[in-house]
């Protein structure tokens, strides 16, 4: 049997005693996967004396991961830290300084400063995996680097954050308003300590600018993605959307467009019937729309300790392997570098707004969309008790560019109260 | 730039023809993610005149796919004829004795001789992959021998005969009998040659053997794929099975049980709002169940040129990059081999059965399944005008074994006409 491949595993929360049930239980499958035996060499994390529901007492200790990225009993530096800098930034540094290869889960380190840390790696022969950063146990990134390598990626879009989509969908089953269920999937521990990480679309916007660089070739570019978050969704736009037949998701769209490379991350809607549109709770969905290939769906468990665990093990097999590719599948310094170009591609948009209950008032609506250059396809007034009433819009395809014209008229109409909710619906 | 990778393509087909389209529209994006340039320098197909929907005047003409493999300016032989013996398999072997790696879509030819084939590449340091052979352009091949490495798979289940799913959702969808369905879709194109291949599961049996292999790191054994095609299934399955919530498709299953290895495909009922329920037409789906993972679903088109092209060049891309795994995963010689374990786990069961009308005819039935062991969840008998009476039971979970105890008992009971329709209820 050839020597093991020796393991620094940085981080023992969810992510990291995922790694170290997984290394254990499955050592003779992944010996014979790998061909080699992995093993953990040495672990760190902030409270040494914490309980843990698996043992450790076999590994080496460091209380700082910096010293544990450059132990020379380590071959690959596991970085399941989180945090975009600080001692994960400052840990994966030197872990690739000392020629170690880095397999990671942080998504948020990756999308800030991708294109550095892989520039330095590949300099030393080097590789950073990240499969575990995108989409929790889904192997995305395996698919657009290597198995759909073949094809052109015209678009990738998908629902990357479960605490979203479960937010959403029991908004939806549940018929309980948006504060309700944010405080109930707050106390369940389903949000991020700094809960607008998740709601606010920065999490999910991480991982769709590196599914981005994957999928287009392209430099990871986070802050060129445009974010909205849920937390203007309300319990009625879910129901005046179920009625129309669609279904509202948090849903980041990276797409190759004429003018540029468009990413975003935003509420949108898209049809019931489609595999987004029934996608439940906490999972994740990615969907690959490429040339030759078509359509490709891949679904599964956005987070939690097996599968982010599962994906952090695919990467260290491939490199027990030998498998060494370049970062984000071609050599970072080749990688393209497009302009933004946000929300460049036209479509339908749903539009509700608060309409100060007056003659002419719809009218005035409606002009201001017709001076936009925005057509409508549907409106429905409803009926209400408060002084506005809530109006709905569903447009003809139009640019956002022209859809905001109208909402910046609306402000000045004096008939329209308050910002208008505009949610685009995707075409899946 | 390093030397380039050199093809010898056999077979110009939909699918070879696929492969050359692809190789010259796509030939920057192929170079500079597999690092060099991929070239096809020979092919060779059966008839040379034949006009085709690609240039191919380029390349060297072999009317013998076995001088094409034995060529010494081919590094890998692809291999798209098709054929579980005779010229595929001659050439294959070649290939393989000339020390090339071979691609191939030829799911016939590795489900009956895969064992041989991949230790003799192996032998030579060679391999052979196959993604093309299993659910067209989905990455299921890579996603279980690689990035679900880390993973005990518990069990993996698919639709994976689209020509089969397009059957049964227009039989669903137009309310047309089998018998109907089936010359509609000869008449498209849909189905092979000897369409039993399609209808009576073969096709789908072959790719079923060869994802068990890579799932369990067990030797491909399509003879103990336990097989049954959809000739049976009638349109009052249909519409009983949607009563009940469920939607009847061809499913292949494989589970590692305590008693061995269970392969099956057969019709079965799934649940209609769960993704296999939903699945439509021609579209493939791979569910793999994994310890830790959990669920993951794959789903895409399941053949035609494009898909089965990009799934050729996901895996000439990677023997570019230089990566060359062991056939299924781990090396032949160390694959283990599990007694077959046919139904071996307990499931409830959907049975149709035509009854003569008569006072007692009902008991006579109850009382076989209960003399077998088999308790009944629900029955339902029918208005009818034949002479027989529609009888619907579903069970509660019983095996194969007992069931079939009843259904030899119904056969001497006197009062059920004909062979019942016996279909699994399968939890997904």
């Amino acid at each position: 049997m050839p020597d093991p491949l020796r393991l620094g595993l940085a981080g023992l929360g969810t992510v990291g005693i995922g790694v170290v049930k997984i290394v254990q239980r499955h050592a003779a499958l992944i010996a014979a996967r790998a061909g080699r035996p992995v093993q953990i060499v040495a672990v760190s994390a902030r409270d040494r004396t914490r309980t843990r529901s698996a043992d450790i007492s076999a590994y080496a200790w460091e209380d700082d991961p910096v010293r544990l990225a450059a132990r020379p009993d380590v071959d690959v530096f596991v970085e399941v830290m989180g945090g975009s800098d600080g001692p994960a930034k400052a840990a994966t540094e030197v872990a690739i300084a000392a020629g170690k290869d880095v397999v990671t889960a942080n998504k948020a380190l990756l999308s800030h400063h991708g294109q550095a840390l892989a520039l330095a790696a590949e300099a030393r022969g080097r590789t950073i995996r990240f499969e575990a950063a995108v989409a929790g146990g889904i192997p995305v990134i395996k698919a657009l680097t290597e198995g759909l390598a073949g094809n052109a990626v015209r678009r990738v879009l998908g629902v990357m954050n479960g605490s979203c989509n479960y937010i959403l969908t029991r908004m939806e089953t549940a018929g309980l308003p948006y504060a309700t269920v944010f405080e109930e999937a707050r106390g369940l521990g389903y949000l991020e300590a700094d809960p607008t990480l998740d709601v606010g679309g920065i999490d999910a916007g991480h991982k769709l600018a590196l599914l981005a660089a994957v999928a287009f070739g392209t430099r990871v570019h986070f802050e060129q993605v445009a974010i909205e978050g849920i937390e203007r969704v309300s319990i009625e736009d879910i129901r005046h959307a179920g009625d129309m037949g669609f279904r509202i998701k948090l849903l980041g769209v990276a797409q190759m467009t004429g003018r540029g490379l468009e990413q975003r991350m935003a509420p949108c809607l898209v049809p019931a019937d489609s595999p987004l549109g029934q996608l439940p709770g906490g999972t994740n969905m990615v969907v690959i729309e490429g040339d030759p290939v078509g359509q490709i769906v891949l679904r599964g468990p956005g987070a939690g300790e097996g599968a982010t665990a599962s994906a952090v093990m695919g990467d260290v097999i491939d490199l027990a392997r030998g498998i060494r590719l370049p970062v984000f599948g071609q050599p970072a310094a080749a990688l393209a570098n497009p302009p933004p170009a946000v929300l460049a591609a036209p479509a339908p948009y749903y539009l509700r707004l608060a309409l100060i209950d007056k003659p002419g008032a719809l009218a005035k609506v409606a002009a201001a969309l017709g001076d936009a250059g925005v057509s409508i396809d549907r409106m429905r007034q409803y009926g209400h008790a408060a002084p506005e009433a809530p109006v709905l819009i569903v447009t003809h395809k139009t640019t956002r560019d022209a859809l905001d014209h109208a909402i910046a008229a609306f402000a000045t109409s004096g008939v329209v109260v308050g910002e208008p909710v505009a949610l685009r619906i995707e075409a899946v």
